[in-house]
């Protein structure tokens, strides 16, 4: 028995965790698994209903269960709100709670989704590497964060802050993974201007002495979100600081067409995992069963492999993915001229039906 | 008579320059104008004849003048002395004692060049838009920026600090920017996370209620560097951070093909502008006649109009370069297989002959 957190979230969040769970339960199904799913808040709903972003009760059943799922969260409603009454910090608050330091972002390329791609065949055929977010560190979490009057001017300050010890573990898990990978990390920083970057240069090259089969290299992060578009091939494992890994996977995306195709799993140092697509909760869609929910059946394939050690399930799931689509069906994000279209559901079903 | 100052700086900064200088000896010549121009050393070549990336002199020389030209800095040789002997020291302090808070990235679609861009070209034919970085502030300057012990911990902290002021200040030259072009002002951000994007947000919408006829939006970065390989021709003119602005603008010259296509003004509160193209010192290939000397020649163009209000000898030698790329001549950075390819000189020569 499995014991899965699933808190849906807001927008597009709730539509694409119930595709997810689907999956899930399509697995449990075909090979005698008991998947136990349990409801929690978080984002605006939570702080609709419960005043917080991150209720208290949401918090323990997570650390309770085996894993946590989690779709989007975020919009409009809440855009104006005082900080700590926005949705973002419930995803923020649990990270850190949750202390999942290592986010885990695949890129992967679809033949298929080619022609969805803005980049050219040639440049994404095969493609296919990791990037290695620090989650609970850097520019997002650092003090202070404030506004200030500095000789009587209003001024405002953030801070981008990092313990060695949590560099060297983010760099060792990065590390660890290139070992079973292609045995190459990019390490990317921007060690010609941050005193941060050099501490994370340094560590990289002390944790690379403990690892003599896998290739170091270092790269500034200008440089990295150009070459990402200009020859993604070349990297295997990308490892870096939390802004740097937001903005770099994000472009990182448009390899396989879309945002909607993306997963990512969160480890912890102690405790569960958590699993989320990397896209938002898309309020201008959200409700209209449109969603592509692929990102997130993906997320959940993450979970079966590295939470529950069922690889095979795993594999099923993503080759599922693969199956639908090169028989060409497509979510609106992913469509081109010609295109039959499915919903939300209907690509679910199409999944559940491959699995 | 014009007073330039030339920093060549290091690697192919040599030879750009020169190229670059070359040029304007042939608008000169053509028009009738006198350029004089003074050399100053800057980055690794300063620290090794003068032990400082900006020597007193170096500086006291460009703000003497009506224009700098800056080649670039930086080369393996330094890459592990002590911050303040760093080249990039030398380039950020120049920025910082010269006030150029406004740098103005322009990016424009070459129809000859689709081919060596990695984007397909229904997604960049048209794109012409403008990043605007804010170059003197946020992360690239805060305070502290330093190693310290935390609770007995090895740990490290950068600083992103802004007045409001000084963000008013960037966002304002934005809204004029727009104005003269479509009208349209995308403020990047990560207000869901920092405080300064949000104080960032808020001064946006403030100096937006002076410019009723320019329309504003807000992205945030990790959207922004999926949307710039996404969809660029959506934008107009694009004002960020400083570090933001540093990687948007790489990845954005992916849209040309080449870090070597792309100029750039750095404007300054009141004193002269310094131009520079936004690659790097290329140590890899310095010294081999090989350099895209384009990005350079374009910069001195963006000299030309702004610095000194020649309209018209700026608009030739822009058309120049498009001429000659029309023409099938390129450097090898922006060749394809066939392609006869130029050297750096050759390639000012035909820009000149264009001229
Ligand atoms: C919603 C936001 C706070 C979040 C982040 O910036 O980490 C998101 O962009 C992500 O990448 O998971
Ligand atoms: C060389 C480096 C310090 C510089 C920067 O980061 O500003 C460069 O990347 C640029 O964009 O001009």
């Amino acid at each position: 028995m499995y014991r899965i957190a699933v808190l849906q979230g807001d927008g597009i969040g709730k539509e694409v965790t119930k595709g997810a769970v689907n999956i899930l339960q399509a697995i449990a199904d075909r090979f005698g698994h008991t998947f136990h799913f349990s409801y929690g808040l978080i984002g605006g709903e939570a702080i609709d209903r419960e005043g917080t972003p991150l209720p208290e009760q949401t918090l323990h059943l997570c650390k309770q269960s085996d894993a946590v799922l989690l779709g989007a969260v975020g919009g409009p409603k809440w855009d104006n709100n005082p900080p700590h009454l926005r949705p973002e910090k419930g995803l923020l608050q649990i990270r850190k709670e949750m202390n999942l330091f290592a986010n885990i972002r695949p890129v992967t390329f679809y033949e298929s989704l080619a022609a969805s791609s803005p980049l050219k065949p040639h440049v994404i055929e095969g493609a296919d590497f990791v990037i290695v977010r620090e989650l609970t560190g850097g520019l997002y979490f650092g003090k202070p964060s404030e506004r200030r009057i500095e000789k009587g001017e209003e001024a405002v300050v953030d801070t981008l802050f990092y313990k060695r010890a949590e560099i060297e573990r983010i760099i060792t898990f990065a590390f660890t993974l290139a070992q079973k990978r292609k045995k190459k990390v990019t390490s990317v920083d921007k060690a010609n201007v941050l005193e941060s970057s050099r501490m994370w240069r340094e560590v990289a090259e002390q944790v690379a002495k403990r690892f003599p089969d896998v290739q170091l290299e270092h790269m500034l992060v200008d440089n990295a979100a150009m070459q990402l578009v200009r020859s993604p091939k070349q990297f295997d494992v990308i490892v870096t600081e939390n802004m740097f890994g937001d903005i770099l996977s994000d472009e990182a995306s448009m390899l396989t067409g879309s945002l909607g195709m993306l997963p990512s799993a969160s480890l912890s140092v102690d405790g569960p995992a958590l699993y989320e697509p990397i896209h938002g909760s898309a309020p201008d869609i959200a409700g209209q069963n449109k969603a592509n929910p692929l990102a997130t059946i993906l997320s959940v394939a993450m979970m079966l492999r590295l939470s529950f050690g069922l690889t095979e399930e795993a594999d099923i799931v993503e080759r599922a993915v693969k199956q639908v689509l090169d028989a060409g069906y497509r979510t609106v994000d992913i469509a081109q001229h010609g295109d039959c279209v499915l919903s939300t559901t209907e690509m679910v079903e199409k999944v559940k039906d491959a699995i």
